[in-house]
């Protein structure tokens, strides 16, 4: 059985568990699935959320205190953008800029994401495999009852006010997966696919959403384990809870292992969570990742059931 | 006679002297007719080095020490972009991005440049008008002995080092004054046309290679004077003098009141330099503008110049 570990992922808390599996392995084994559903042109630029997020985690350079961007960064320019009566509602620090601005470049002369990506990683000497899920658009749009709101307008202009009825992802059914997402996947030696603990609404989703990548999952026999987002009644960061409610869903590890269904083969359950009666089965860890030693515990302990999953095959 | 006085101008010296009019006179009335042919796209960012400088210098943003750029700049963007490869010859600061990247937003969106510089300076408190010779683009090359460069590869990337031949405006035939360019040339009310005090062959030949420009100052009935970028034969700063030595030209007052010929009515010579024999009145003063009273100063005697021809006139 080879190492290779590959992960469908948001950003935050996504990014902690693909950091602990390049320190749990050897992090060229690590293929990493990044959602770019939250993806959006702001101020004229190409600006991915969460494939940044996974960039700036792996090469060293997050910030540990609000979770995205840059650790050290300056704001000049947004003061600047103010000054001028630009929109100031989307935070971009001075040095997080550079990504901006030099994908948008490179989009506008031709250039696939995937490969402008795979280019920042190596600048940056990123060992693991960054992957937009795709290079063809794919745009989370939120259905609220204040009307349907692109991502980024829900989630920061809004800061997830309006109550969510329904979620979809424009561009999905025709998009493809990346160069090596599909592969990866498909990939039988493969000691492991891990649903990252992101929001399964706003950033699993929109993966699972590409037909290719679905697919692939359903007919993978590699063992395909969830790390639950949801610790003790609650989500650990971001409006998972919240959103839950509003959809009538029981804020629960039962709840997100139901809506992987038929994909999933089993899921890391919270220690702290009450008793559940999953359809897949599950190991309990504690999955809360402060620390660097807590993020590896955590991957280490998807692998364990991953593994174990694979035995009883 | 009413105080409205028109400007041409390029970056640094001239927007000292346009500084200095609009302390000398209501800064409504003054008009600046920028260079435009120094702009590039850089990192696929629409840059305006001569308007940006007249805006920073206009609103008190600028950088006293490297004359251009802003005042109190951070440089992590650059930081950043060098640490993924990406080029770094042309500084940009992160303050400075601001310009720029709701620029180039702008154009794209279809605005016209002047559009954006004019809500630019409002934005700012600048009472001065400030117009790109035109919103067609004109680009600057340079024939060097290294063969045709484009001007900002010519000026930053190589310092000036190659030897020039010739210099050229591509587009400018097909150029027409941005809105208010011409109109601001052929206001008869206007108490004087100013040629500032920039680079003849670099800053004000690009304005002047328009055809409707040239047109207008060679019809206009309005003073038409030059404040000599000659002091004691060199050039205050940048490339001029260097140059018409490589055009063989005698780096001397003479030398750019002849290459202005029919356009000009006068020159304000600085008092340092040898007598002369132009083929225009001439006025003296010291022309070196380090503090704001020496711009005060200059911007003066160039109006006093002005006024003196329109009484012999």
């Amino acid at each position: 059985m080879m190492d290779r570990v590959t992960v469908l992922t948001g950003g935050v808390g996504g990014a902690k568990l693909v950091l602990g599996l390049c320190h749990a392995l050897p992090a060229d084994n690590i293929t990493a699935i990044v959602n770019t559903g939250d993806d959006f042109t702001h101020l004229g630029l190409a600006v991915s959320p969460d494939i940044d997020t996974l960039l700036y985690t792996l090469a060293g350079k997050a910030n540990p205190v609000q979770g995205w961007g840059r650790a050290d960064e300056s704001w000049n320019f947004m003061e600047a953008v103010r000054s001028l009566g630009g929109v100031d509602w989307f935070a971009l620090g001075d040095g997080d800029l550079a990504l901006h601005v030099l994908r948008t470049q490179r989009l506008r002369q031709g250039e696939a994401l995937s490969a402008i990506v795979a280019g920042f990683a190596a600048s940056w000497g990123i060992r693991a495999r960054i992957l937009p899920m795709s290079d063809d658009p794919v745009a989370t749009r939120v259905m609220t009852d204040a009307g349907e709101i692109d991502f980024q307008h829900y989630f920061v202009k809004l800061r997830c006010a309006p109550k969510v009825r329904q979620i979809r992802f424009a561009g999905a059914q025709a998009a493809r997966g990346a160069p090596g997402v599909v592969e990866a996947l498909r990939d039988e030696r493969s000691r492991a696919i891990v649903i990252a603990p992101s929001n399964p609404f706003l950033s699993v989703d929109p993966i699972l959403a590409v037909p290719s990548i679905r697919q692939a999952l359903l007919e993978t026999r590699v063992p395909v384990v969830a790390v639950s987002p949801v610790v003790g009644g609650e989500a650990v960061k971001g409006p998972t809870a919240k959103i839950m409610r509003e959809m009538e869903l029981e804020v629960s590890a039962c709840t997100v292992a139901r809506h992987y269904g038929e994909l999933l083969d089993g899921m890391l359950v919270d220690a702290r969570d009450p008793p559940t009666s999953l359809d897949v089965p599950e190991a309990r860890a504690d999955t809360l990742m402060k620390t660097l030693e807590d993020r590896i515990r955590v991957a280490r302990a998807a692998l364990e059931l991953a593994d174990s999953l694979r035995k009883v095959r």
